[in-house]
């Protein structure tokens, strides 16, 4: 079924009166590959970002495993309970041989999808990582003019896209099993010393002890890293899912995170720099695009590169010659 | 004392008789920042072009304290035995902010730095990674065009530089103290699964049993890690400068290294890979230098920085705007 092809006040109005179809359309234009999608969705974004930076965005991950969408829909509900609206993000690494995803074609989050004041959305990561942050980072403006309170977004802790997902939250938070190896795991890759907040997960089914041990093991693993550039102090948290046990206490800590950033101005602050990085982020990746999408360039770049790799031509010189080309 | 500036000819022909006084003052026209000197390093880089890639580049690295210096004395004396001539690079990461250097300003390496065959460079690494790692690169070349068989690449193990150094040796060679800590410090920034090789140092003074238990937890670490793209598996090794044991044993390991990466091709198609990855480096580098020192651009630039900011347009829209402008 075709859909008629909305206008640019169809979307503004359909998302400030928070339709969820609008909104879903309106991100599907986002990641749209299409040259004049991507135009309506940047003129929209821009007509809209008086109406955004309203909610607090989390980052959340963890290993596969580690029971991310289990969390998400105890911590979602008890929100809810709240009065809040919760906007979830998950960003599926779609496996680039095979086109798969990891998380699964079933419908996660059951319980959680549900409810009117919960809006839960996929989104593909494609190939590139300047991608993935691109269409997370727009979607989240979606969102906010959609009048969410929370913006959740949450990424398999499997590598990179951690990076770019802490460039673009307010707070990151790392959930963690307790279990032998995975504390170096958790640190050797560098994870937990982007979080503000740990929490171990699963501290339930006799499971308790260890979640309690793994507590204090990370507590003071967190002391040897370097203090946080917002000057809050990384707490350790335990929780489970299926008992409910320590949830609360984790939306505590969120809020006592919110407050602290708001009276340093460390909450306004960080968005201006993470809006100021990702413009010149686009600008980089856009002056790579342009010079390698050039059609004059395409055969001299390939004869120059070989050249180069053999170590017939001197990689910097040839690349001012080619810049030099470029340029005229 | 102002000296007679060289021409491409004399500074290509005191090379190639492996005159040091003309290596150096070539050294120092790759250092320099003035463009005529830069376009003429590069001419005469291509023009050697065909005289380098005859040595093996060894990249050796450490935290301050390891004894890096005291290694590469002992180390370079066993090579300078048995005839090698050796250049030793040294990055010395400047502070920024006193312009003062880490690694000290009394003459470092006083017995090695004797002996006739062996060229040792400090190499100032300046405020931009991208900077050393070409003025770096570029020595090594004329290192090798001088008739080098071996060039040692020294760095301060305190962060980035170790990646910028990996990008452009065949070995990489980690030395670690025994001792409290300092095992989880090497795996926990990742430097580690860098390495090819990994020495233990200062096995000596009743600290011989303390270094074999951190060799046997190292070896065990290094399995944690996936395999390197070499096929190579890195080895855990002990020694002491002091009483030079184990100093030859390290020597030997490099060497099959260099046996079986030369066997499986790796030696050459990592040094392709190197050069095109130099390439494309340079091309992200001037783009973005074009871009940002554009004077037309300036205060565009400025001021769009700050609407971004501020949350009153949106980062990619801009970016795209001040692109559009940039290309007329």
């Amino acid at each position: 079924m075709k859909l008629r092809r909305l206008s640019l006040e169809d979307y503004k109005r359909g998302i400030l009166e928070q339709n969820k179809v609008v909104l879903s359309r309106a991100i599907t234009l986002v990641e749209s590959q299409l040259a004049a999608d991507q135009i309506l969705a940047r003129r929209l974004i821009e007509e809209l970002l008086e109406h955004t930076g309203n909610s607090l965005r989390i980052g959340i991950t963890g290993v596969p495993g580690v029971g991310k969408s289990t969390f998400i829909e105890a911590f979602g509900k008890i929100l809810v309970e709240k009065g809040k609206k919760i906007a979830v993000l998950a960003i599926d690494p779609t496996s680039q041989r095979t086109g798969g995803s990891i998380m699964g074609d079933k419908t996660r989050m059951e319980t959680l999808s549900l409810e009117p004041q919960v809006y839960i959305r996929p989104s593909p990561s494609g190939s590139s990582l300047g991608g993935v942050s691109r269409k997370t980072r727009e979607t989240m403006l979606l969102c906010e003019a959609a009048g969410f309170d929370l913006i959740l977004v949450e990424t398999v802790g499997v590598g990179q896209s951690e990076v770019a997902v802490r460039e673009m939250v307010d707070l990151f938070l790392l959930l963690m099993l307790a279990g032998a190896g995975d504390e170096l795991q958790g640190i050797k890759r560098g994870i937990m010393e982007m979080a503000d907040l740990l929490a171990i997960t699963k501290a339930d089914s006799g499971n308790e002890m260890k979640a309690k041990m793994a507590q204090a093991e990370y507590r003071n693993a967190l002391h040897l890293f370097p203090p946080t550039e917002s000057g809050w102090i990384p707490a350790s948290l335990i929780c489970s899912a299926l008992t409910k046990q320590g949830i609360d206490k984790i939306w505590e800590k969120i809020l006592e995170f919110e407050q602290f950033t708001t009276k340093t101005d460390w909450k306004n602050q960080n968005r201006q720099n993470q809006n100021r990085a990702w413009l010149h982020e686009t600008i980089k990746e856009q002056l790579e695009i342009m010079f390698y999408q050039n059609p004059d360039l395409e055969s001299l770049i390939y004869e120059t590169e070989e050249q180069v790799a053999a170590g017939k031509r001197h990689a910097v010189k040839a690349a001012m010659e080619l810049l030099a080309f470029y340029q005229k």
